[in-house]
């Protein structure tokens, strides 16, 4: 077994990925840090965690991490290069889920305002969206065959979402001009954190836009449309992305409907998307005519994508749903890791949604 | 008092008709129909309506109805004008909350595959939306003053939001190309009908675009901006709406989110929604940076609307919400009626919404 | 129209407090305070309220409180004493929704640890639930109407929700041992301030029973089976309650399910409701066989009660539903302040619970 | 692999199965029925379920359900003793989820106001509760290895959760008299079937109870106590339930809040309830002083309790919570499949809760 360790345990992402190492056949999770928790059991703050082992949460110092093979951070942007430099050091590879390992250093400093500490590792991670960038995955596990910590920084819930639904018509030229992304979270995107904003009593019964004129995410995704286009070898400027985020009252799940300014409509759309997703088996193009529902992928690595052309004036809607703390989160980490570990990638990842 | 009567008071409109005319302090409810639950107490569907006078529904052929001064339609599309016909024909306004009375007859006989009945009332009627017709309301009202029963259309709930958002700048003339329209509805919007789709365990939890490529309510979102661009003694064509509508787990409540590809930034934008709206008691332009929420309007004829410039790429966002079941059905036919009968526009919808 | 304070406007009974103030046809709202929020709108923490008058929070120490008739006192307890005991002084009658007043001083300070300061007052002071205590109230107003600045100590939420439902019973002498009473809260009930328990992803899809083995508002509780019992001339001991309340993921709402040990099956219970509630404007006992819901009563003072005997082993089962922060706190509060100030018992509470 | 055929996969439970099975170890899903739905894609009706084989519904009566070893019935009560009794003809092992053989004969027909057509196969079947039944399910265990096709008549939900709750106490002797069971469940408890009280705008925030004064569960619970009473070797009569059931707005989850009352208080509580489920893989008594809460056993077989002793005048309380699906129903079944057929116990139910 491959020793993990999850560094930022008590937050949501880090309760999920608990919830998957835990059954994990190839992974065994040897700690789960939290200095603000350090000592309690883990199933005082998450009664559904009873029974997991170790039982309680270890401070982020705890030297077990670093007999670790694996590292999942689980932490605040800034605090996921300070844990990545200290653990690549001791030989641990690392799969960062904050923001400190997505973006180019550039950008990353302006998006964030912050210096960034650790510009060495970044130079040698790969952006962790498996669906848009395998090839990178591919070649940091070799790297890592080879005995070498690697550094993965796994795509934001957002641009994750966002990605795969717009990815196929970019990559393959047939997206020009703007793209208006209008995307739904559910509450745990806003973090375990207790606000004003997350009390039941504000977000019950409530649906509200947020995040406006630009949210942090922003940068992120028009990285990956970029990513696209180049993959695509298209020339000219890639299409850059209007993004704007809106909050429901559900504890998990992400709409992105993406609405694609086509440079002609004389494409099979539906084809091109399962071709584009044929044999993945974490994302789903549904039949033509079928919108995904975020209800349908809550727990699981999986995405669920409608295509629907004909919207008129020359735009192509495209809808993806997934759940924001897995393929948004814990279950795109595990499924990067899987990949850089050499094991089949779904290792882990079986369950699928509760119908209801 | 004003004799008033709700045909098909079982609905979630009607229902909540009901709860606004019986504290209304100018109209006094005579009798609530249904064919359906004719005899039974209102309070059994709606215990929260215990007390209510009367305490029944009634038929729809309750004569009493045609005793009645004004008479607000919560029924079906093809019923409204059904209902329309017989009830001018004994002299009694109707404010018809259905689709028969907001569109041109080819239009509507388009959009609904169906003949329209009541061309000639049709032609009469003034489509409800007081804040982008008030003009055509106050000359309907003069007609009533004189004696004669008047037919008002309400506009539907996604229409409503979208107007009050894309108005002012369509007037402007500052707009041009496609709007994107990307909405959120609460369950109420599907209706009352138990279904699949709007059982608990199913819209629990879930979040979905639906109604893709194509959903009933374009053509009345068209109208309205060929209305607006009018007013605005603009030239050349309209913009159109490119309108998806999504579902989110809340009961009331709708977010329309437009993006408004404008032909400068060089306005002041927020200025010109507050002047917009300025003195209208339900329309509230928040200030600058705030979203609206559709929790604050619940309840209410009110109406909360946030402008984003700076979007980039040409881009305004403009985000207003309303309450479907209120601004966006009862309460505005309400509105309308005060306009219609002389009283105080704001007359019974003086309720706040609750804070939580 | 006399002058209103509410103290503490920042929570989730002050801001139902001031929505129902701001559309009393007696009171005017002069002062909403918040010493957090002192400065800030009022909308910019419940955007419902926006337009209410005053705008703003000011302090606590807000010198215009002094020239009000009356304040209505929406803080913790001990908070309440130290500006009943303030405010009084200046003339100015307090309605506190805290504990500080609703119960004798030695059960008082057992219950919450603490020393009464203001023993004097509360001595003078009624316990705020008019169905159970309208003629200590009725001789407040008397002293009231002389000149007196009056202190009313409102019912707690489960209390008068247990009270409600256990009272006829109990007063008629009809009931022996102990009381069983399993309660449900909406999240509201945990109050404002936001906490891991009150997060929407902890709160969601949740129900759980808390504050066990014994929770604080249960002296009140017993002292209310007491009332009722000495007001029925009985002997021995009152019956006591086992309290045991609930968290279900509603916003607002309080069902209290009472299981009443009964000396004898031979009554008309049904009757014995009816007759006790006869012409109360906002306690309805519904038709026998229907159980009552949290939803009917959302947003007023209003409570339902079904009542059913038959259940077996000498036990009658009474449900009562309020709004915990309707008839459980901010409108019972209107209903004694509209006592004491010899006002329609119903005046600024005659809105209806929305039907959904 | 043994195969496993699901009748009525199309209602929650059945859906739950399908979910669990098309992940379990042992068994392979070669059918799942619905005369309703029959040719549809089950992930039509369950997007959830994208993937899962075989693809679509068939009729009850495929022929491939013949074929199988065991079959799951999730159907109505009737229909349960119907297909039980053509599928044991052809030698196919019956674990049936519905209240056919749950009860003794004559109980069931009095409850059920119903003859039972397969008396027979009652008598031979076994109440499938293992912390309750083990010995009898090991007993049935025994035949069905020699060849035999054995029925399990699974227990219900409610009666699940008060068993779990009742039976260390009651087995012990220490409960004399009336047990107060006030049970809150979800809303999927309803069934699928869409009605008035199963639309979101009708469950969503409101608490209410109902099935009173009588609930068809009560007998079931009854003869649970009489089994944990006799198992004592207890002399006199057992202790009676009065049930009161709850509905709150969540999709799954079941919370049973039991007043037993106890006939000495001298008694070790904690340490009787973690003896009687001691090694229990599903059962977990918590800590001294922690509360069961639903959302840490939903999607599981898991149930949680929290045992409360010193409520005062001769009261313990005990409280267990499980997933109404899970532990209720679905989960429950495939347990006591894997003891009939001698596989772990925990075999395809090793998932933990979401954290949230």
């Amino acid at each position: 077994m491959v020793k993990a360790a999850v560094i930022g345990g008590a937050g949501y992402a880090g309760a999920e990925l608990v919830r998957l190492i835990a059954r994990h056949p190839e992974f065994e999770l040897i700690a789960v840090t939290s200095d603000a928790d350090a000592g309690n059991p883990i199933a005082d703050t998450y009664p559904a965690l009873l029974g997991v082992e170790p039982a309680c949460f270890t401070p982020h110092d705890d030297p077990a991490v670093l007999d670790c093979d694996v590292a999942f951070l689980a932490v605040p942007h800034t605090a996921g290069m300070h844990h990545a430099a200290r653990l690549v050091a001791a030989g641990v590879t690392v799969v960062d889920l904050s923001a400190d390992f997505r973006l180019p250093q550039d950008v990353y400093e302006a998006a964030y305002n912050v210096e960034h500490t650790a510009a060495d590792l970044l130079e040698g991670a790969a952006y962790g969206q498996p669906e848009l960038n395998h090839a990178a995955l591919d070649a940091l596990a070799a790297k890592h065959a080879e005995g070498e910590p690697v550094v993965v920084g796994c795509a934001g819930c957002y641009p994750t979402a966002v990605s795969l639904a717009a990815v196929p018509a970019v990559r393959a030229g047939l997206v020009s001009g703007t793209v208006i992304a209008d995307c739904i979270s559910g509450i745990s995107g806003a973090g375990k954190k207790p606000t004003y904003k997350t009390h039941y009593c504000s977000a019950n019964e409530d649906a509200q836009a947020y995040g406006l004129p630009l949210h942090r995410h922003a940068p992120e995704m028009d990285m990956e449309l970029e990513m696209a286009w180049s993959q695509g070898e298209n020339e000219g400027a890639a299409p850059k992305i209007l993004f704007t985020p809106h909050l429901a009252p559900l504890a998990r799940g992400m709409v992105a409907t993406l609405h694609l300014p086509v440079t002609t409509e004389d494409v099979d759309w539906q084809k091109l998307y399962e071709d584009a997703y044929a044999g993945n088996p974490f994302v789903h193009v549904l039949p033509a005519g079928k919108s995904p529902r975020t209800s349908s992928v809550a727990g699981t690595n999986n995405a669920h994508i409608g295509v629907f052309p004909n919207r008129g004036n020359g735009y192509v809607t495209v809808i993806s749903t997934i759940d924001n703390l897995g393929k948004g989160a814990a279950a795109q980490a595990i499924q990067c890791a899987n990949i850089i570990f050499g094991f089949d990638e779904t290792a882990g990842l079986e369950g699928m949604a509760r119908a209801l």
